[in-house]
């Protein structure tokens, strides 16, 4: 049903809408810069500063070294893929190691911008698209220019934008760099399998699910998206009955794959992405972990509501063309008791501290009154 | 935002979108036809079959004659402002006197259409487009194609569009032709200015509030039509709290007025008017109201959500421009037990009786398994 003209846009667009496929099923490009950040390089690795790095090809994934202050991650706190990202940073205590940039709500069709930081320009970077990154390695990048994306700052070249490697590699290669008292968010290892069929199921039913949904072009496929959204969250209802967390008594990676996604779900997805079964809040169990997760430091606290509406509202014109951004929903039972503790576990193992204050320089540009209340933040 | 085809086919609906502005703000046409069918004409009359009903102005209101058998109520399911005409018919027991002819969700932009008939015309009038019993009576006329509209059956002219005198009318002026036990859809006296107050206050900031609020070009118009739907609302949610109906112990015209909006407002308006503050069913007093209405005939049993989520969302592609339709919400706490006994009063007054079974031809097409149920469908 899409003119010419928006599915041209679709096809340039960076970031989520890129991807809509003309036989109705939205699927997600899921070839990313495989390069990774690791502890311990074996082998050869990139210069610092890129010597090797900019093959122009991204089909052979290398292996850059861990090092304090040479990388950037560039988020936007719209985006539940670079959320995530950003909340295992803060868990971790990698703020003064890795450097943040963020990035808008509401990028173009060619590139998340750095239209909030003064002159339009991230201050670090000094670029006021996220695809000079790219374009700096990888002159001909042909794909969508997403967000997270580990960028060393100074080559300005884009190192890796693979959110699920970016996520796991700070648990696990940044060890040395974290701080005191930071939780281990993966389970015990005889649980490892099963978190990875766990994490795999809400990736495809949920966490892409959504997409899925709200991008379908034919109404068989937008009902199948649909029906997977809701197959996932009445599991989860039913898991978490007895469970504090979704692995069992703590956070892990799990639990933060599922928040990124769960908040914005009545935010958004609910209405934007028709996936409107009924909204989260009205699901005791999954509402009541969801309290709970959002108001945990890293998590609540990184959440800004305002820009995310603003990004899927403004800038899936195919989906909303008027660009209106809705001023629901009421939020404000996030803030409410969670009930939660009647269950055995707490967000994190004894002997984790919770993450300290959010450096200024990070705090969100939009809190609603009940986060300032619920975090101190003013 | 709209581009120029879009702006121009909106320009050109029948019905709801027919009047949206550029100055940002919805702004409804109210100009209906004006004439009336009334007990008593004074002064000339029109002639059975239209003799001087067509002079082709709309500027005379003229006064029809009630008449069993002459008039035909031409309604959709989908459409607010049929429904009433449609509830306040079957309550009055008018379905003998006045034959109903339902035109299909989807109407294209010159017209409602007759696309569920067998062959595509109403089996009546004999005519696919309800444009066409307009244009026999106005050649050239020029604003929407709107339902509710009475036609004369033998003339197959439109007699009138005006969907509030069409309400009145049923009650003050075909008494004589009322079913024994019919309600009085009127307060006593002394409430009936302030029923009129009432009446507009709900018809200017939610009746047409949640169309504004869809159809807004601006961020700004949005959101004050978005503030006038929950004014609405919160003053129902209090105003209900002690009050079994809106003007007290018995349903008025008031509360079928009401009925029309609220029935479609988690169905459709939540979601694709971004009237999402939060849903009915999330406001007690208002929500429990709501229920003991759809579960008294003549309101849930003329209520087919599939025909009004499909009009909404697949008509409105300036709003929804992929078409597909939402597969919620979950409705069936509709079903549910009001819990509304504790307040004085009932649906009717004493010595009225509820309206009989619904003639079969006049049966939802799609009633859901609730309805079913509640209204022993099967």
């Amino acid at each position: 049903m899409a003119t010419e003209a928006q599915k041209e846009s679709q096809k340039d667009w960076a970031g989520d809408a890129q991807n809509a496929s003309t036989d109705g099923e939205f699927k997600r490009d899921t070839n990313y810069i495989g390069d990774r950040i690791v502890a311990s390089v074996t082998g050869e690795e990139p210069q610092p500063a890129g010597g090797d790095g900019n093959s122009g090809s991204t089909g052979d994934a290398l292996h850059w070294t861990v090092q304090p202050n040479r990388y950037r991650l560039i988020a936007a706190r719209a985006c539940p893929w670079a959320h995530r990202a950003v909340i295992v940073r803060r868990l971790l205590g990698l703020e003064d190691v890795i450097s943040l940039g963020l990035a808008g709500p509401t990028h173009d069709k060619r590139s998340w911008t750095f239209d909030l930081d003064p002159g339009g320009v991230d201050p670090v970077l000094q670029i006021p698209r996220l695809q000079d990154a790219y374009f700096k390695r990888f002159p001909d990048y042909p794909r969508g220019i997403t967000v997270p994306a580990l960028v060393e700052e100074e080559s300005g070249k884009v190192v890796t934008n693979d959110f699920n490697s970016i996520v796991r590699d700070f648990q696990t290669e940044w060890t040395e760099y974290q701080r005191a008292g930071a939780p281990n968010l993966l389970p015990p290892a005889e649980q490892r399998e099963e978190m990875e069929e766990i994490n795999d199921f809400i990736f495809r039913k949920f966490n892409n699910g959504v997409y899925r949904a709200g991008f379908s072009a034919s109404q068989d496929a937008y009902e199948q998206a649909y029906e997977d959204v809701f197959e996932v969250l009445d599991w989860l209802e039913e898991r978490l009955e007895n469970r504090r967390f979704i692995m069992g008594e703590h956070i892990t990676e799990t639990d933060i794959r599922a928040y990124a996604t769960l908040i914005r779900f009545d935010a958004v997805y609910h209405g934007h992405f028709k996936t409107n079964r009924n909204k989260i809040s009205e699901m005791p169990n999954v509402y009541g972990y969801l309290r709970e997760l959002f108001q945990t430091p890293g998590f609540g606290d990184t959440t800004d509501f305002k820009e995310i509406k603003q990004h899927y509202y403004i800038v899936h014109r195919e989906v909303n063309p008027t660009q209106i951004v809705p001023a629901g929903p009421e939020l404000s039972g996030l803030a409410q008791p969670h009930g939660r503790d009647h269950l055995p576990g707490a967000p994190f193992a004894e002997g984790t501290t919770l993450p300290g204050k959010l450096p200024d320089a990070e705090r969100l540009k939009n809190p609603t009154q009940f986060q300032r209340e619920l975090f101190g933040l003013d």
